[in-house]
């Protein structure tokens, strides 16, 4: 373990995230926000900034990589700095304890959206601003992090990647892998822009349409209103927020093929068609069971918005979907586990997984029928062997394993199953609301304490693919080689 | 598809249980039950008899069989044999529609033993009689079932298992098969004797004491009283049934080894450890969370009666434990979850699939750390290979698609997830009660037909391990050769 090396990198991230801290301070001048805001972005500045400093101090002697230190750097890094930004919103005085700040901001890093605030409307422009500008960072860091556990890279690039990018680092990163992840930053900033933009011209605020951008962008979903995007009650702005959604849950490299020309390839995904099947048959599912209640343009409105929200791991709401019918709800349910595509800013287990997994299940069948048959299972045009099932399995076993221990631990301080359940579903899938206490029109906050830290814990471990947290779990990770 | 030797095969089976209904009248004249009673059973055996013989009839011209037609046989007869053996509850009277009696002994035959009786102590003793004797034919058929789909026994012997063994078939194949087979069942109905003998002289009255032990041995949990073993309120017969049906949740081929002499390879099972590793670890959880209520006595003593009872699937129970404390609800389950020992008449997805899927998952860590190691995973001192660990996820992938897809159709008539997601995994894991209205104190006989019939092909489903089932409905299965 190449202790000295994870120092510096850490340090270096968090004298960024440092300098990122100064940015609501803008905020906070631009809105005459009293100067107790002001300090409580700029103490923290200086004290993570000195923290990394002092990180970044020792000279490591020599400077190979492993991928163990690579998990190592993206587990701490997101830890410390979901603690270190979540400082400015309890000495603002809004949230009360450490806890209550960690699990914001490791909500917003994780782009889960999942919030502690009972009254965000009262909360000053500046912590409005923070909160909604972690999804920004954190939806950048996981498209990198996507990126460097894509199996389609070459094989020094996965190993640059996992040793290079611990998280929301845009700088050092670009130089070395190229052009592939600058024109992915490039992409996803431009989208945010031409959202913001859109949202403007719907008739939101400058500010808002911002923060929802922000919001969206890393298919985070921290609402500036206490009852969402519902506040606005514009189908435009609900219509646009929908698209974006939807947008942002695809496949970057789509993208990516998109621009350099490769148009073919793009309508050619597999994956696409799986995510926009998804969608499609979850819409018409549900307006069948709502629409005689609202009608069906509404219902189609709603369930829309809801289905994108929910799919893509983002958790904007504009209707309280608690109150639908159970059909209604568990479809939301299942959506909230199968998330977006790979290489997206959304969480969940994502479509290609769960697409390779109904593909695989249903070829058993088929090898029932018939024992002595070779029967290939074929995912975007690649066949699933037994190398790549089997990386997918272990996945979904160590999924479901950290799945039943967080509802375990936290059934522990709570007492109706489903808050529980859709608590867990809703945090380790990075959505931000669940059903019941934690449903759209409630709240994290009623939660005990150490509910949410484990909470907080599972949303890190969500977004991280589980691997590089369970790692810092390992004693033999922290033996010397 | 030889479909002339699949109907004959039905027709023997169909003719079997024609006989089996017999057994019936005798309690019913026993206990001097008026005419109707008697008729309600030899009519249906009739009935039954006659389909049997008529399907028997057609000579079948070649007698080659694949995997396919065993599988169809299997799951065919176990839908028939629910069907005819319902026919008696609805002729009696006390069940009002052919879909409540079809789930009745549905939940019978696959030894799950989930019931629509409002008010069990109020049906007559032959009624009480056959339901819980469909247990104890379930398990013999689930036992040879199991042999049949175990990865030990040679390639020869699985194919003419998976052809001969159609459910609760107990002659011509014992024939076949052998010694194993045979000593299965000596082994299986010596152990129902003996828990027939404990029970009586521990105080219970006879009938009561055959019924229980059936119910036992086939991990059925058929009450035969409205507060099922609460009733007796003896500390004696509650450690009894406890050990009894832990016993029964072992894997038979473990008696087997035991009995030629192979003690040592008994205690040596990796998959007896974890057995008892997941009950003993979920009895001090449970203690610790509920003593402070009823005192360390009498917790462990529902501790360990609740714990065994879900764990092998058998659904008996002494508590409401509906009542307890959501952290022990929620371990519960997670036990109807796991279920018992591969090869054991305990339904659930398995220790050792279990077993293998948490050392599988855990192995990843390991590879990710270091990616070049070879790692792997050892389960009952055999390498768990790509092939086997396929056939294991792929299982796993099919269980959490069926599951998912029950769960949508129940939740399309029901107001409350924890009872759709309960009823659900106490049905398709075959253990009886689940939560909240289906709980130990409830009944499924509130929820809506359609759902009950969903459960009960969820039942068949999950007993026979899910792909003889999903054959069914696959189109090409029924295309000539």
């Amino acid at each position: 373990m190449n202790k000295k090396m994870i120092s510096k990198r850490i340090g270096k991230l968090l004298m960024m995230e440092a300098a990122m801290l100064l940015l609501p301070v803008i905020v906070a001048l631009y809105y005459k926000e009293p100067t107790k805001n002001i300090m409580a972005f700029i103490i923290p500045a200086l004290l993570t900034g000195t923290v990394g400093f002092i990180m970044n101090l020792p000279k490591s002697t020599y400077d190979r990589f492993y991928t163990r230190e690579g998990l190592v750097i993206i587990s701490v890094s997101w830890l410390l700095m979901s603690f270190f930004g979540g400082l400015p919103l309890v000495m603002e005085g809004s949230y009360e304890t450490l806890i209550d700040s960690f699990f914001e901001i490791s909500s917003g890093f994780t782009t889960t959206g999942a919030s502690v605030a009972t009254n965000v409307e009262a909360l000053p422009n500046s912590i409005l601003f923070w909160r909604s500008f972690t999804h920004l960072v954190g939806g950048m860091g996981v498209l990198v992090f996507a990126l460097a556990i894509t199996p389609k890279l070459k094989k020094d690039e996965i190993h640059l990647m996992k040793a290079e990018v611990p998280g929301p680092v845009f700088g050092k990163v670009v130089a070395k892998l190229g052009d592939t992840a600058r024109l992915l930053y490039i992409i996803y900033l431009a989208m945010t822009a031409v959202l913001i933009l859109l949202l403007w011209i719907a008739g939101m605020p400058f500010f808002d349409s911002m923060l929802h951008a922000f919001g969206t962008a890393g298919t985070g979903g921290f609402g500036i209103k206490n009852t969402s995007v519902g506040y606005y009650n514009s189908p435009i702005i609900e219509y646009i927020l929908s698209i974006g959604m939807i947008v942002f849950g695809v496949n970057f490299n789509l993208y990516y093929l998109f621009l350099i020309g490769k148009v073919k390839e793009f309508f050619k995904s597999e994956e696409l068609r799986w995510y926009l099947g998804f969608i499609t048959a979850a819409i018409i599912l549900i307006v069948l069971n709502v629409y005689e209640e609202t009608g069906v343009m509404r219902s189609f409105r709603d369930a829309l918005f809801t289905v994108s929200s929910l799919i893509t791991t983002t958790g904007y709401s504009t209707v309280d979907y608690d109150t639908w019918p159970l059909f209604s709800e568990v479809i939301l349910l299942v959506l909230m586990f199968i998330g977006g595509m790979a290489g997206s800013t959304a969480g969940g287990i994502k479509v290609s997984r769960i697409g390779t997994m109904i593909k695989s299940g249903f070829s058993e069948v088929k090898r029932a029928k018939n024992p002595d048959r070779v029967v290939n299972v074929i995912f975007d045009e690649e066949v699933v062997d037994n190398k790549r099932l089997r990386s997918i399995s272990n996945y979904l076993f160590l999924y479901a394993l950290v799945f039943t221990t967080l509802v375990l631990l936290v059934s522990y301080q709570t007492h109706t199953f489903d808050t529980a359940f859709s608590a867990v579903a809703a945090t380790f899938n990075n959505i931000g609301p669940g059903l019941g206490l934690v449903g759209p029109t409630g709240s994290y906050a009623a939660l005990p304490q150490f509910s949410k830290f484990v909470l907080s814990i599972g949303m890190i471990a969500g977004r991280l693919e589980i691997l590089p947290v369970l790692i810092l779990f390992s004693p033999k990770t922290w033996k010397k080689i």
